[in-house]
């Protein structure tokens, strides 16, 4: 089989350069378009890019003509797919129009995420919020979303719980700077610091963790129904949002019993041996003083970043308490849409 | 009056030299004995301490000779009362041994903090609890402490809450690398990470907090009724304990009583004004993205450190949340004992 | 007599705000006029501002309206001086439009400073070119330059040597991130990273150094002799520029007696008693791993950050080596403007 | 060709674990022992080790017992050379008896480093040097040294140079923390600061840098004939050396041309193909502000570390500036005694 042909909208930012990268030599996918902003469009990618996230720009990539982010120039491509690392303020209009333009677009933009026909899927997690494309109105194109970069650390440490009975759900996080992309912490701000603030950050973590963990019926999501209490931080740390968990629990349950059930926990992505699919999407560390984000965001070779470390699993009264980490620019963004793709492609839904 | 001779115990580090800065001057106490482990007694307090706290040792304290923390040294002088900056390791004994010996002891170390007829003391916070001492066998002598750096900010949060009924309590902390001492943590391990662990962190904030804020009566305290669940954490921070606040309240309250409330909370040690009690021991920040380590430690001119400050107050149904930060140096360590000392002298407890 | 009245260009930003937080009960001046740019006017500058560079926004100029930084609304005040905390890259006309208009400037910006009739005035280091003001052809008012904040330090390491000959200078700076304003560093760039190269920075060391050093003669400067190779990184550091430097001298000189010449060091501010002026321009540190930018910016009490601090000075064959650490924003910006305005004042050059 | 058989002095430590990680998979060497201080002994190596280098231990070292450093559990074994990553502190006697005892050692401490006989060896710089153990009175056994991890970067910057003849040299260093070992420096110290000290790295550059490139004539080194002035500083990065370096000519040379020559420069260990070594020993990078530590450590996949960046190649009148980077932990430690053994052992010295 010949591979699928993706374009990554919004190239040239961090989210981008994590699309290129993970992208680089994938079986099924490869990457044939590049866009940007007005003022890359036209130069060489490598030329247009600060390349940040490894050491070089893979060579296939490296030589793409910069396309603007606009309807005309990428319908007339021949592209099977679209991966959206797009800002949200520009996000909206063109994922839509690219989609009823007969795409399929796998987007780390939040602009669409809580649209009632789009899911914020996690293969893992819900793969069955995948069948919510079909009350899209795109015709052949639809939109997958995946989740905010703090939700896809969280939803992994409460899955696993949902069989006890989730009362009630208190995080608060530690996250890291490249979070806010390249430019968007000041080192004056963070240097030596925490700012204990994140725009809509909490807001995003409580309600698109309700949606990913809710019930699908009749074409409708109806979101899980405890409550989930989210304060974020950001904390000087290059990458890896760290966070501080506490879930009321209905059952009681034993850390050894969880730290099984987590060890032990896959999901379709597994079966179905996805490239991006990790062997294990969670893994419970033992050291009394872990995760760390300088230290466990890959924990063995091979691993891409898919991975969500939990540590200091411990009951307090009724409470059951963890730290977990999540690799925010991979499993909390373009690992993420990857995967989505991958599964899609897989369950028939395009091809 | 002349002031009354202090001996400050472990004076070369952090904590013993923040106690040299803050007694500077000090209209009542006068630091005239100074100790420290056996390397350094007989050389001058300048040449002995690798002074950091601030920009010089006070001229008053550099020549004087580093005595040994042993009973019969410090017996030997002309003292009137005791600050104890000991490491919890070598604390308790030579405390109860100097207490025996007729001194009053006001100690930062953690080794005491849980005796039945310790006061862990805040002035503003439980000021009968100082009655305790009476229950003490020490003769004249007699032992105060100060709670555990964390601790002594959270109790800020929650007493003025302790009228609406607090349920339940959940609190993640964002931990400064100077609570752990000069060479406490490593450079290699929190550059640019967080570390989720602080040893018996966790443990020592619900039970101080639950005895701080607890019922004193027949020379018992009986702690407070609440559940108090922390997660600790380091941060690559100098100064100040950032804490994320969760309160489970039994009646509901609106932020703008509770933000009136906090910034009118005053307690004996505002009446008594006493050197070292902040005007307003609770200063709530308006701004969206406060309080910073950075930027927060101190408010105005003449801010000691004593001040807690608190932001982002809101409530998230039935919980209200906040951001709080505490000065651990000072309003958790050695600013904490002398404003005991200082209200144990106006309550004519010594003299 | 009564104090003159100063307008702050640029008030808003770091350089701007530490000109607002010198000139707090200033003797000789108040300010009376803050401008910046169109989306702050008409505003309050306690609200125009984020205010980072002490606990709060001087009463005095809390509630001042901002203005534009516009010709026709600054000459309408009754306006004494001005000083200017402007970006370059807008400094040039607006500074010499308000001279024009009869006002004497004080500028931080780099704008005017190579111009030949404007002195890089230290008043301790080269007094004299003050009188170059007399070349201007701005009517009564006047342009006074201070020079690039890695110069100021550097000229005061070099100052003292003069007198043995200096045959050439090679530097390499370690700068803080507040020489580039709020938000000039991003923290994915710098956060546990060097970043060695600043634009123009080892350009304007070279010229500017050489400027300063220069003879006065028949309104002219004629730059020092010798030549200035610099090298300039940006390190992880909030405030203090620290600058590795080697001097080649014609005389050999004993380090005790560079020590004593360099502490003893002083120049007209001192023997005027400017306010602004420190009781020691230099300060050898004798410890043997000092000047370091966390602990060294001030010295003592009262030390407003206009003293250089030099350490580990040492011979190496025909070489004096020794690190530097100046104040970025005080000695090296707007510290050093107030300086310069005290002095003009006392040597009546404007009333 | 069966694996000789290695053990790993010290092998608990930052720099032993970076020798077992290089030398996973190693086609010459295998880890077959690891020695470490009195309190790990008898404790398989993955629970001896607090493993901070890679993602996990090399399933290889895991389980193998760490033995005490002591020359008759050494001699027991049946061991074809030796690595130590010792602290110089206790280095010289065992490296000695070793030696003594027959076995090869390539050692990263600094003790036998300036003996007359003992080689500071770098394959691509001085690969004759290698004949200087004909000299050592060690019987089978020889000692090869590596060169401290700054100078293991400076020589590369001098190497192409020495054709056009170095008169002087002068280099600041902005030093990495892994440089100083886990523990090495605290958090309070280098957290937002510069150290402008690393105790004997000044001498230690100086000293070296002349013998590595100096002549071997008759079993003797004769140190290079320039004078190289050291300055040393410690900065808050993780790893990855930084310098600063100007070198005085007696020839013009164009950058262009040192351009070439620096990225063409290949060595002996190129011609060999030995498995550690890299293609390019040095590489020009063309961007205006690297090379920095945090993004330039390795330039493609395969890059094990052992390349050196030079950037910002410039001309300052009659000196040539430039910025270096060095993994310090690689090419200026383990990977170079890897390295160093590798050559020893093509070249027939011991087999």
């Amino acid at each position: 089989m010949s591979k699928l042909r993706a374009c990554i909208l919004g190239a040239t930012g961090v989210v981008g350069q994590h699309f290129i990268r993970i992208l680089e030599n994938h079986p099924m996918f490869e990457v044939v378009m590049v866009t940007a902003s007005t003022h890359s469009s036209g130069m060489e990618y490598g030329n247009a890019t600060d390349w940040t996230v490894s050491s070089t720009v893979p060579e296939s990539v490296e030589h793409l003509k910069v396309t603007q982010t606009k309807l005309r120039e990428i319908l007339q491509q021949d592209i099977d797919l679209v991966f959206s690392a797009l800002p949200s303020s520009v996000a909206f209009d063109i994922e839509s129009e690219l989609a009823c333009g007969g795409l399929p677009i796998f987007s780390n933009a939040g602009s669409h995420r809580m649209d009632n026909d789009v899911p914020i899927l996690i293969p893992e997690i819900n793969p069955n919020h995948l069948e919510l494309v079909k009350e899209q109105d795109y015709g052949n194109g639809f939109i997958v979303a995946n989740s905010n970069c703090s939700t896809s650390g969280l939803v992994f440490g409460l899955k696993p719980l949902q069989h006890f009975g989730i009362k009630s759900v208190i995080v608060s996080t530690y996250q890291a700077i490249s979070g806010a992309g390249r430019k968007g912490v000041s080192a004056m701000d963070i240097l030596g610091n925490v700012i204990p603030f994140i725009s809509n950050e909490e807001k995003k973590m409580a309600l698109e963790t309700k949606k990913i963990l809710g019930d699908l019926n009749d074409g409708n999501v109806k979101p899980a129904p405890f409550e989930v209490n989210a304060s974020c931080a950001r904390v000087p740390v290059q990458d890896g949002h760290l966070e501080s968990i506490v879930v009321n629990l209905e059952e009681s349950v034993e850390i050894d019993d969880i730290t099984d059930i987590m060890n032990n926990f896959t999901g379709e992505p597994q079966s179905l041996k996805l490239p991006t699919a990790p062997t294990n999407p969670i893994v419970v560390l033992s050291e009394s003083d872990r995760p760390q984000p300088k230290r466990d965001l890959s924990i063995k070779k091979g691993d891409l970043g898919m991975t969500v470390k939990i540590g200091r699993l411990r009951k307090q009264g009724s409470q059951l308490n963890m730290f977990l980490l999540v690799n925010n620019t991979v499993r909390g963004a373009a690992g993420a849409s990857v995967l989505n793709a991958e599964f899609a492609l897989a369950k028939g839904v395009f091809h």
